[in-house]
């Protein structure tokens, strides 16, 4: 008992290294995209790579491993609830899927990734796929090496498995087929309904400055302790938490449109989970959200079921007509939402709205395993692109800076990563139908500015957990059903009935 | 030979490492001191302990020493100023002094570091020693176990050698016991000269917004490529490289007065030397400034030297007109220079003017010899303060903010960092002979604001040598002489003389 008890605390300490190393990364990763000067691109590089080469040599190393071996029979005899067997099941799946990396391999993927990260910036303000073209070949090649690493079925699946543990492509391409096979009717019928809805409000000018005024005073009404987390700029917004009490969320800001709201709201809800895990789990691996796709649940649920729907803005409308008094048009907040939700087939995913979503979703999916898969060249995924977008959404994409260069994942080298959004459009349905009948009185709170109780169900049902459970047992638990397509097709034709009758 | 050229290699590659890791670090620090919300403190000290505690690990680790002793007869062959021999012995001296120290001890050091300084912003805001104390006594302590890690003729000895690398405690209080001979008298005689000199234009207001478009345009006038810089805002200012190309300087606002500018500018000279390292020495250990006083050369040099000079504001005056035409009183270039130098005892060592500054800088040495060396308590140190500034400057402590709890360093555990600042106004003066020798008509290019031949002279004489030769080498080098005292008492002299008559 005594030798297991000081294996079990040499693990901790051991694991609380990597986990604070994690925590540096992350810094680093942060301020690459919001503060670093262009000059610093190039130690950058080096940097993350020494620091994801020294954090890999500690998960896979073999004393690791040896400890983790000790403590094993000691963790199977705990409750599979209990913090300690969740530590010893998280340690071992982090150890065993890093040891079956090189740890060259995983520095090469850090150091090209950040570079490709910058020639994607300038890329992307030029339109100029040319440019990176040579950055996402060497992405495409690293990361295929990377899945050469593990046994698997699919040569997608240890991409996917890196954002969503334990999910399989082919269940993916299940779930995104059945949302298809569901949506494409529903997108014509409904931007048929509202073809008509007056949405010129969001094609107008609103100032930057003002913008970031709205966008400060909105989140700073949101329940999250204001010495928790900042708000900065950046090229594609993100969320990076330092620590559960250090989040970072970035949002960006242009002249035409409210985007900047919605994106903020957006990374507000990765934000408010990574605030949320029990602080009893500090310093360990599971102190961090458990997967992308609930991750993208608690994201879009702050965006769209929350923030597109007519209580917020109910309770939110005054801020913006203060902030915007000549560029609103006297409509009240049910006109904005009827706005703010038209749908349309639409270039920029991060504006997508709620119904075509997802297919911007398939084809990025699509592509990618098609780019992983080796039937696709990367020089050709422009035209690919294109292509798909015409077939899925029935429009052209006039530019690659609106098109295949819009989004930072290829060029953080996260294939895998996509499909998580959809997931989290499904959890997100259902945790929403879990939470409005735990709280009948939702709306009226939403509107009254009053989030606690909500924050309150979120924390309780899914963010404290950390990684101690996954997707799947977070979402059953607080749900009592699996996570399935139904909950997001009913809220979806809901909303829209609602809406536009 | 390919044995040693092989293990010439791996020494790099694992200097390298460890030149990255502490990259990391500094971004970590600078992050803490400008960006980081409150909440992030507490895991921000284990971040930098871990970081520092592998940083530390590898430096001392038996392997480094190996391969060091391997290349060294190689690195005896080389010419003393080649990269390699440098690299060779630097890489020795570092290692040495790091495996002297517990890895436990560097981690503490870190961390009760990071914690305390947060404790001390709020200590100093609020003015409270006694919540300050429990986290000095800590410094204090673990610095003295530090100390106690080396061979010593003085504790003080392996402090000082932390920041000014082979300079003993003996030659440091020779140079501060000159310094104040001389001063005592000089301060006397100017203090009473300038004392009716009006300089009442320094205590106006001047709008916050302002002075930071000021101290933006101004530092974005002088030679450092926009791309590899920025600035922001800290309680006190600070300069910390994450590499040569990615500099990030700070300054401090205060509603009333101007020191803003002239910390930015103290902040530059700085970051111009980091700026200046030779990239030929990127990731290794020579691509950083040599030594503290070296360090403070540069910046009290454009700070003092070129800032408080008639020259640079017969450049910048317009730029201040500009910005503040109200504020200031016609007067022009001259007369701003005889108000910003007017000599007369004060309580804030980074406004103080020349002469009085580098008492401030004798009484903290003093006071922190006798911390570390026991005979002071940390709980006597506001009385002991206010008794030296009585003693030093005759004149009276308000309140400890003003006093004891103005600097951030022994927040930081940083004993044996201030007389680094006394060591540069010397080496600044020396250099700035050498510098007007070599340009003559310096005076007229700092009026025209053309920097450029200045940054030339001081990158080829100073900055891209990095680490490859101690300060003192430098110096000698550069003005043919060894580091003196006599050329700072002339400079003061001939300044004052040339100001007030």
């Amino acid at each position: 008992m005594n030798g297991t008890s000081s294996s079990f605390d040499e693990l901790k300490a051991r694991l609380a290294e990597i986990h604070y190393l994690g925590q540096a990364k992350a810094l680093l990763d942060w301020d690459e995209r919001t503060m670093m000067p262009p000059g610093g691109a190039e130690a950058r590089a080096e940097q993350l790579a020494t620091l994801v080469r020294v954090h890999h040599e500690k998960l896979a190393s073999e004393e690791l491993g040896r400890l983790i071996a000790e403590v094993e029979p000691f963790g199977e005899e705990l409750h599979y609830d209990s913090d300690e067997a969740a530590l010893i099941r998280v340690a071992k799946r982090d150890h065993e899927k890093a040891r079956r990396v090189p740890v060259e391999l995983r520095g090469a993927i850090a150091r090209a990734s950040s570079i490709a990260e910058h020639a994607w910036r300038e890329a992307r303000a030029r339109s100029d796929f040319e440019h990176f073209l040579p950055h996402l070949e060497r992405n495409v090649y690293l990361k295929l090496r990377y899945a050469h690493c593990f046994e698997r079925d699919d040569v997608y699946d240890p991409l996917l498995d890196d954002y969503e543990p334990g999910m399989k492509t082919a269940e993916v391409a299940q779930v995104l087929s059945d949302l298809k096979e569901a949506l494409v009717p529903l997108v014509a019928e409904v931007s048929e309904r509202t073809a008509t809805v007056d949405d010129s409000v969001l094609g107008r000018r609103f100032p930057v400055e003002r913008q970031r005024e709205v966008v400060r005073r909105m989140l700073g009404a949101l329940p999250m302790p204001s010495d928790s987390w900042r708000l900065d700029e950046t090229t594609h917004p993100f969320q990076l938490s330092m620590s559960p009490t250090d989040v970072r969320l970035t949002t960006r800001y242009e002249e035409h449109g409210l985007a900047s709201i919605f994106a903020g709201l957006h990374e507000y809800g990765h934000g408010l989970y990574e605030n949320g895990v029990d602080p009893a789990l500090d310093g360990t691996p599971l102190a961090k959200p458990t997967s992308l796709g609930l991750h993208e649940s608690q994201s879009r649920m702050w965006e769209n079921l929350i923030g597109r729907s007519v209580p917020f803005w109910q309770g939110f409308y005054g801020l913006l007509t203060e902030a915007f008094p000549d560029e609103l048009d006297g409509g009240g907040p049910e006109d904005f939402c009827r706005a703010v939700n038209k749908v349309q087939p639409s270039l920029i995913r991060i504006e997508a709205d709620e119904l075509t979503y997802d297919l911007h979703i398939l084809l990025r999916f699509e592509l990618e395993r098609e780019l992983i898969g080796g039937t696709l060249e990367p020089r050709d995924l422009p035209a690919a692109w294109n292509e798909r977008v015409r077939s899925y959404l029935g429009i052209e994409v006039p530019d690659d800076a609106h098109g295949v260069l819009q989004d930072v994942h290829w060029a953080d080298a996260a294939f895998g990563y996509f499909p998580t959004y959809s997931l989290g459009n499904l959890i997100a349905a259902q945790l929403w139908e879990a939470v409005r009948s735990a709280l009948p009185d939702l709306d009226d709170q939403i509107a009254a500015g009053s989030f606690e109780p909500l924050r309150e169900w979120l924390r309780e049902s899914v963010h404290r957990h950390g990684r101690k459970f996954s997707a799947a047992e977070v979402v059953e638990r607080a749900t009592g059903k699996p996570i399935g397509v139904e909950p997001y097709l009913d809220y979806l034709r809901e909303k829209y009935e609602a809406l536009y009758e």
